[in-house]
Protein backbone atom coordinates (compact mmCIF):
# COMPACT_ATOMS: atom_id res chain seq x y z
CA UNK A 1 0.00 0.00 0.00
CA UNK A 2 1.20 2.81 -0.81
CA UNK A 3 0.84 7.09 0.13
CA UNK A 4 -1.78 8.94 -1.98
CA UNK A 5 0.34 11.04 -4.34
CA UNK A 6 3.67 9.14 -2.85
CA UNK A 7 5.84 6.84 -4.06
CA UNK A 8 6.89 5.76 0.09
CA UNK A 9 6.37 2.61 1.32
CA UNK A 10 2.67 3.20 3.72
CA UNK A 11 4.11 2.07 7.01
CA UNK A 12 1.94 1.15 9.48
CA UNK A 13 1.91 3.47 11.74
CA UNK A 14 2.35 2.80 15.84
CA UNK A 15 -1.35 3.47 17.30
CA UNK A 16 -2.13 2.78 20.03
CA UNK A 17 -5.80 2.48 21.11
CA UNK A 18 -5.00 1.31 24.70
CA UNK A 19 -5.87 5.02 26.48
CA UNK A 20 -8.97 5.77 24.73
CA UNK A 21 -11.66 6.40 27.00
CA UNK A 22 -15.38 5.99 27.05
CA UNK A 23 -16.33 9.13 24.37
CA UNK A 24 -14.81 10.80 21.31
CA UNK A 25 -15.82 13.89 22.55
CA UNK A 26 -13.86 13.12 26.37
CA UNK A 27 -10.72 12.17 24.52
CA UNK A 28 -10.50 15.31 22.22
CA UNK A 29 -11.53 17.56 25.11
CA UNK A 30 -8.50 16.02 27.48
CA UNK A 31 -6.38 16.09 24.04
CA UNK A 32 -7.12 19.65 23.81
CA UNK A 33 -6.74 20.57 27.22
CA UNK A 34 -3.11 19.19 26.97
CA UNK A 35 -2.50 21.28 24.01
CA UNK A 36 -3.27 24.34 25.89
CA UNK A 37 -1.21 23.08 29.03
CA UNK A 38 1.46 22.11 26.75
CA UNK A 39 0.93 25.51 24.36
CA UNK A 40 1.03 23.55 21.53
CA UNK A 41 -2.60 24.99 20.09
CA UNK A 42 -5.60 27.02 21.51
CA UNK A 43 -8.50 24.35 20.18
CA UNK A 44 -11.57 24.01 22.05
CA UNK A 45 -15.08 22.76 21.90
CA UNK A 46 -17.74 25.14 21.07
CA UNK A 47 -20.42 25.24 23.68
CA UNK A 48 -24.03 23.58 22.37
CA UNK A 49 -26.29 25.64 20.76
CA UNK A 50 -29.46 26.41 22.43
CA UNK A 51 -32.65 28.18 21.98
CA UNK A 52 -33.41 29.83 25.42
CA UNK A 53 -37.18 30.48 25.93
CA UNK A 54 -37.46 31.27 29.63
CA UNK A 55 -35.18 32.18 32.42
CA UNK A 56 -35.58 32.53 36.21
CA UNK A 57 -34.09 35.06 38.44
CA UNK A 58 -34.08 33.98 41.98
CA UNK A 59 -33.36 36.02 44.98
CA UNK A 60 -29.75 35.35 46.19
CA UNK A 61 -29.29 33.09 43.64
CA UNK A 62 -27.65 32.33 39.79
CA UNK A 63 -30.40 32.21 37.04
CA UNK A 64 -32.30 29.08 35.78
CA UNK A 65 -32.92 28.21 32.35
CA UNK A 66 -36.17 26.93 32.90
CA UNK A 67 -37.18 26.57 29.01
CA UNK A 68 -34.50 26.06 26.32
CA UNK A 69 -34.22 23.42 22.99
CA UNK A 70 -31.74 22.24 21.51
CA UNK A 71 -30.57 23.88 18.22
CA UNK A 72 -28.81 22.53 14.96
CA UNK A 73 -25.39 23.30 14.94
CA UNK A 74 -24.81 25.76 12.14
CA UNK A 75 -20.99 25.40 12.43
CA UNK A 76 -18.26 22.17 13.26
CA UNK A 77 -18.21 21.55 16.56
CA UNK A 78 -14.11 22.25 17.44
CA UNK A 79 -11.96 24.78 16.46
CA UNK A 80 -8.86 27.13 17.37
CA UNK A 81 -5.50 27.92 16.06
CA UNK A 82 -2.02 25.76 16.08
CA UNK A 83 1.18 27.26 14.67
CA UNK A 84 -0.77 30.59 13.50
CA UNK A 85 -3.27 28.51 11.25
CA UNK A 86 -6.71 28.28 11.97
CA UNK A 87 -7.91 24.62 12.68
CA UNK A 88 -11.85 23.46 11.95
CA UNK A 89 -12.99 20.03 12.37
CA UNK A 90 -16.39 17.93 13.42
CA UNK A 91 -15.99 14.96 15.33
CA UNK A 92 -18.11 11.86 14.86
CA UNK A 93 -18.35 8.42 16.30
CA UNK A 94 -20.06 5.57 13.95
CA UNK A 95 -20.97 2.14 15.55
CA UNK A 96 -21.35 0.30 11.91
CA UNK A 97 -18.52 -1.64 10.64
CA UNK A 98 -18.53 -1.11 6.76
CA UNK A 99 -19.52 2.66 6.32
CA UNK A 100 -20.25 6.30 7.62
CA UNK A 101 -23.13 7.57 6.25
CA UNK A 102 -23.86 10.86 5.47
CA UNK A 103 -26.66 11.64 7.05
CA UNK A 104 -24.66 11.66 10.47
CA UNK A 105 -23.31 15.07 9.35
CA UNK A 106 -25.58 18.03 9.38
CA UNK A 107 -26.12 19.97 5.97
CA UNK A 108 -24.80 23.11 7.92
CA UNK A 109 -21.81 21.32 9.03
CA UNK A 110 -20.74 20.40 5.59
CA UNK A 111 -21.38 23.79 4.10
CA UNK A 112 -19.17 24.86 6.63
CA UNK A 113 -16.47 22.86 6.16
CA UNK A 114 -16.28 24.06 2.65
CA UNK A 115 -17.04 27.19 3.66
CA UNK A 116 -13.66 27.13 6.06
CA UNK A 117 -11.40 24.85 3.26
CA UNK A 118 -11.75 27.76 0.75
CA UNK A 119 -10.54 30.05 3.03
CA UNK A 120 -7.34 28.37 3.75
CA UNK A 121 -8.49 26.40 6.93
CA UNK A 122 -6.49 23.31 8.13
CA UNK A 123 -10.26 21.71 7.98
CA UNK A 124 -11.07 17.57 8.68
CA UNK A 125 -13.23 14.87 10.20
CA UNK A 126 -12.10 13.06 13.19
CA UNK A 127 -14.02 9.64 12.86
CA UNK A 128 -13.92 7.10 15.29
CA UNK A 129 -15.55 3.76 14.19
CA UNK A 130 -15.59 2.24 17.42
CA UNK A 131 -16.38 -1.52 16.04
CA UNK A 132 -12.48 -1.44 14.94
CA UNK A 133 -11.74 0.59 17.87
CA UNK A 134 -9.74 2.91 15.50
CA UNK A 135 -9.73 6.82 15.33
CA UNK A 136 -9.15 8.40 11.48
CA UNK A 137 -8.78 11.55 10.59
CA UNK A 138 -10.26 12.37 7.06
CA UNK A 139 -9.26 15.67 5.42
CA UNK A 140 -12.35 18.07 4.17
CA UNK A 141 -11.14 18.23 0.98
CA UNK A 142 -11.31 14.74 0.33
CA UNK A 143 -14.18 13.77 1.99
CA UNK A 144 -15.97 17.28 -0.18
CA UNK A 145 -14.64 15.68 -3.39
CA UNK A 146 -16.77 12.20 -2.49
CA UNK A 147 -19.48 13.90 -0.44
CA UNK A 148 -20.21 16.39 -4.20
CA UNK A 149 -19.36 13.48 -6.76
CA UNK A 150 -22.82 12.24 -5.40
CA UNK A 151 -22.05 8.59 -5.90
CA UNK A 152 -22.77 7.18 -2.73
CA UNK A 153 -24.17 8.19 0.34
CA UNK A 154 -21.69 7.16 2.79
CA UNK A 155 -18.02 6.52 3.27
CA UNK A 156 -17.34 3.05 2.99
CA UNK A 157 -14.55 1.46 5.80
CA UNK A 158 -12.31 0.81 2.74
CA UNK A 159 -12.50 4.05 1.56
CA UNK A 160 -11.93 5.26 5.32
CA UNK A 161 -8.90 2.95 4.99
CA UNK A 162 -7.42 4.06 1.91
CA UNK A 163 -8.30 7.94 2.24
CA UNK A 164 -7.99 8.28 6.10
CA UNK A 165 -5.18 8.73 8.13
CA UNK A 166 -5.30 6.76 11.75
CA UNK A 167 -4.94 9.20 14.99
CA UNK A 168 -2.73 7.71 17.24
CA UNK A 169 -3.21 7.80 21.17
CA UNK A 170 -1.11 8.09 24.27
CA UNK A 171 -1.85 8.45 28.23
CA UNK A 172 -2.29 12.46 27.83
CA UNK A 173 -3.34 12.69 24.39
CA UNK A 174 -6.19 9.84 23.74
CA UNK A 175 -6.93 11.19 20.32
CA UNK A 176 -3.39 12.98 19.30
CA UNK A 177 -4.62 14.52 16.10
CA UNK A 178 -2.87 17.33 15.50
CA UNK A 179 0.65 15.02 15.70
CA UNK A 180 -1.31 13.63 12.64
CA UNK A 181 -1.91 16.79 10.92
CA UNK A 182 1.38 17.71 11.22
CA UNK A 183 2.27 14.63 8.90
CA UNK A 184 -0.19 15.08 6.50
CA UNK A 185 -0.96 19.04 5.82
CA UNK A 186 1.52 21.50 4.66
CA UNK A 187 2.88 23.90 7.08
CA UNK B 1 -23.76 70.94 17.82
CA UNK B 2 -23.58 70.08 21.01
CA UNK B 3 -23.37 66.40 22.36
CA UNK B 4 -26.52 66.18 24.89
CA UNK B 5 -25.22 66.93 28.47
CA UNK B 6 -22.10 67.83 27.31
CA UNK B 7 -20.10 71.13 26.53
CA UNK B 8 -17.81 69.39 24.27
CA UNK B 9 -17.95 70.79 20.78
CA UNK B 10 -19.27 67.62 18.37
CA UNK B 11 -16.43 66.58 15.85
CA UNK B 12 -18.13 64.75 13.01
CA UNK B 13 -16.56 60.88 13.09
CA UNK B 14 -15.04 60.12 9.98
CA UNK B 15 -16.67 57.19 9.93
CA UNK B 16 -20.92 57.06 10.01
CA UNK B 17 -22.65 55.64 12.93
CA UNK B 18 -26.06 55.76 11.14
CA UNK B 19 -26.41 52.20 9.89
CA UNK B 20 -26.16 51.10 13.92
CA UNK B 21 -28.95 48.93 15.17
CA UNK B 22 -30.22 48.08 18.57
CA UNK B 23 -26.98 46.03 20.20
CA UNK B 24 -23.38 45.40 19.36
CA UNK B 25 -24.23 41.48 19.15
CA UNK B 26 -27.00 42.09 16.39
CA UNK B 27 -24.54 44.45 14.63
CA UNK B 28 -21.80 42.03 14.35
CA UNK B 29 -23.96 39.05 13.61
CA UNK B 30 -25.34 41.06 11.05
CA UNK B 31 -22.06 42.01 9.38
CA UNK B 32 -20.58 38.54 9.71
CA UNK B 33 -23.73 37.51 7.84
CA UNK B 34 -22.38 39.46 5.30
CA UNK B 35 -19.45 38.80 5.49
CA UNK B 36 -20.00 34.79 5.18
CA UNK B 37 -22.43 35.45 2.07
CA UNK B 38 -20.08 37.30 0.06
CA UNK B 39 -17.32 34.87 0.88
CA UNK B 40 -15.40 37.15 2.64
CA UNK B 41 -14.74 35.49 5.73
CA UNK B 42 -16.11 32.85 7.95
CA UNK B 43 -16.97 34.30 11.40
CA UNK B 44 -19.29 33.16 13.64
CA UNK B 45 -20.20 33.44 17.65
CA UNK B 46 -20.14 30.65 19.84
CA UNK B 47 -23.15 29.71 21.62
CA UNK B 48 -23.61 30.94 25.24
CA UNK B 49 -22.14 28.46 27.04
CA UNK B 50 -24.73 26.66 29.94
CA UNK B 51 -24.37 23.74 31.96
CA UNK B 52 -27.69 21.20 31.29
CA UNK B 53 -29.12 19.69 34.12
CA UNK B 54 -32.21 18.57 33.71
CA UNK B 55 -34.09 17.37 30.25
CA UNK B 56 -37.51 16.40 29.22
CA UNK B 57 -38.45 13.95 26.72
CA UNK B 58 -42.05 14.57 25.75
CA UNK B 59 -43.52 12.47 23.33
CA UNK B 60 -43.90 13.11 19.59
CA UNK B 61 -41.96 16.48 20.18
CA UNK B 62 -38.30 18.02 20.39
CA UNK B 63 -36.47 17.53 23.66
CA UNK B 64 -37.09 19.80 26.22
CA UNK B 65 -34.10 21.35 28.65
CA UNK B 66 -36.08 22.44 32.31
CA UNK B 67 -33.17 23.29 34.44
CA UNK B 68 -29.87 24.87 32.70
CA UNK B 69 -27.65 27.38 34.33
CA UNK B 70 -25.34 30.15 32.59
CA UNK B 71 -21.83 29.19 32.75
CA UNK B 72 -18.38 31.84 32.37
CA UNK B 73 -17.05 31.55 28.93
CA UNK B 74 -13.76 30.03 28.69
CA UNK B 75 -13.03 31.59 25.52
CA UNK B 76 -14.52 34.86 23.96
CA UNK B 77 -17.42 35.15 21.73
CA UNK B 78 -16.16 35.14 18.34
CA UNK B 79 -13.70 33.35 16.33
CA UNK B 80 -12.76 32.10 12.61
CA UNK B 81 -10.91 32.33 9.51
CA UNK B 82 -10.00 35.79 7.14
CA UNK B 83 -7.74 35.52 4.43
CA UNK B 84 -6.15 32.59 5.36
CA UNK B 85 -5.61 33.82 9.21
CA UNK B 86 -7.13 32.91 12.36
CA UNK B 87 -9.58 35.94 13.94
CA UNK B 88 -10.36 35.65 17.47
CA UNK B 89 -12.19 38.21 19.33
CA UNK B 90 -14.05 39.69 22.00
CA UNK B 91 -16.89 42.32 22.02
CA UNK B 92 -17.84 44.33 24.70
CA UNK B 93 -20.75 47.31 25.01
CA UNK B 94 -19.14 50.25 27.56
CA UNK B 95 -21.95 53.00 28.52
CA UNK B 96 -19.28 54.57 30.90
CA UNK B 97 -18.29 57.78 29.32
CA UNK B 98 -15.11 58.07 31.09
CA UNK B 99 -13.13 53.92 30.64
CA UNK B 100 -13.60 50.40 30.40
CA UNK B 101 -13.20 48.62 33.43
CA UNK B 102 -11.52 45.19 32.96
CA UNK B 103 -13.58 43.83 35.50
CA UNK B 104 -15.86 43.51 32.19
CA UNK B 105 -13.70 41.26 30.92
CA UNK B 106 -13.45 37.54 32.45
CA UNK B 107 -9.80 36.35 33.32
CA UNK B 108 -10.65 33.60 31.18
CA UNK B 109 -11.18 35.83 28.38
CA UNK B 110 -8.41 37.51 28.74
CA UNK B 111 -6.03 34.20 29.10
CA UNK B 112 -7.65 33.03 25.83
CA UNK B 113 -6.87 36.25 24.19
CA UNK B 114 -2.93 35.99 24.94
CA UNK B 115 -2.74 32.50 23.99
CA UNK B 116 -4.19 33.33 20.77
CA UNK B 117 -1.98 36.18 20.24
CA UNK B 118 0.92 34.15 21.03
CA UNK B 119 0.24 31.39 18.49
CA UNK B 120 0.04 34.29 15.91
CA UNK B 121 -4.03 34.76 15.87
CA UNK B 122 -5.39 38.16 15.21
CA UNK B 123 -6.92 39.29 18.22
CA UNK B 124 -8.93 41.87 19.10
CA UNK B 125 -11.52 43.34 21.37
CA UNK B 126 -14.78 45.42 19.59
CA UNK B 127 -15.63 47.96 21.99
CA UNK B 128 -18.56 50.11 21.78
CA UNK B 129 -18.51 53.17 23.58
CA UNK B 130 -22.30 53.42 23.53
CA UNK B 131 -22.39 57.21 24.83
CA UNK B 132 -20.26 58.71 22.11
CA UNK B 133 -22.36 55.93 19.98
CA UNK B 134 -18.57 54.70 18.12
CA UNK B 135 -16.99 51.10 17.91
CA UNK B 136 -13.18 50.78 18.17
CA UNK B 137 -11.16 47.79 17.86
CA UNK B 138 -8.55 47.73 20.18
CA UNK B 139 -5.50 44.62 19.33
CA UNK B 140 -5.07 42.32 21.94
CA UNK B 141 -1.19 42.80 22.18
CA UNK B 142 -2.16 46.62 22.79
CA UNK B 143 -4.77 45.41 25.29
CA UNK B 144 -2.94 42.92 27.02
CA UNK B 145 0.76 45.38 27.74
CA UNK B 146 -1.59 48.17 29.27
CA UNK B 147 -3.69 45.39 31.28
CA UNK B 148 -0.41 43.43 32.34
CA UNK B 149 1.47 46.71 33.40
CA UNK B 150 -1.01 46.51 36.88
CA UNK B 151 -1.40 50.70 35.95
CA UNK B 152 -4.56 50.97 35.96
CA UNK B 153 -7.86 48.61 36.45
CA UNK B 154 -9.60 50.63 33.03
CA UNK B 155 -8.56 51.64 30.10
CA UNK B 156 -9.90 55.57 29.77
CA UNK B 157 -11.67 57.31 27.03
CA UNK B 158 -8.51 59.09 26.20
CA UNK B 159 -6.64 55.96 26.12
CA UNK B 160 -8.94 53.84 23.70
CA UNK B 161 -8.93 57.23 21.74
CA UNK B 162 -5.63 56.87 21.39
CA UNK B 163 -4.65 53.27 21.24
CA UNK B 164 -7.72 52.04 19.59
CA UNK B 165 -9.39 52.09 15.99
CA UNK B 166 -12.18 53.69 15.06
CA UNK B 167 -14.31 51.01 13.07
CA UNK B 168 -16.76 52.13 10.77
CA UNK B 169 -20.16 50.92 9.87
CA UNK B 170 -22.39 50.68 6.61
CA UNK B 171 -25.68 49.38 6.10
CA UNK B 172 -25.09 45.68 5.40
CA UNK B 173 -21.87 45.80 7.75
CA UNK B 174 -23.36 47.60 10.73
CA UNK B 175 -19.87 47.07 12.14
CA UNK B 176 -16.87 46.48 10.14
CA UNK B 177 -14.47 45.77 11.96
CA UNK B 178 -12.49 43.17 8.76
CA UNK B 179 -12.17 46.39 6.82
CA UNK B 180 -10.08 48.16 10.08
CA UNK B 181 -8.87 44.41 10.50
CA UNK B 182 -7.63 45.09 6.94
CA UNK B 183 -5.76 48.36 7.60
CA UNK B 184 -4.04 47.71 11.00
CA UNK B 185 -2.68 44.39 10.78
CA UNK B 186 -0.34 42.76 8.62
CA UNK B 187 -1.08 39.81 5.85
Amino acid sequence: MKYPNSNKEYVRPKVSAANRGMSLEDDINTTNRYYLTNDIAVIHKKPTPITIVKVDYPKRSAAKITEAYFKIASTTDYNGIYKGKYIDFEAKECESKTSFPFSSIHQHQIKHLSDVTRHGAIAFIVLRMTYYNKDFLIKAEDFLTFYNSGRRKSLSYAWILENGHEIGSSYYRPCDYLETVKNIFEF
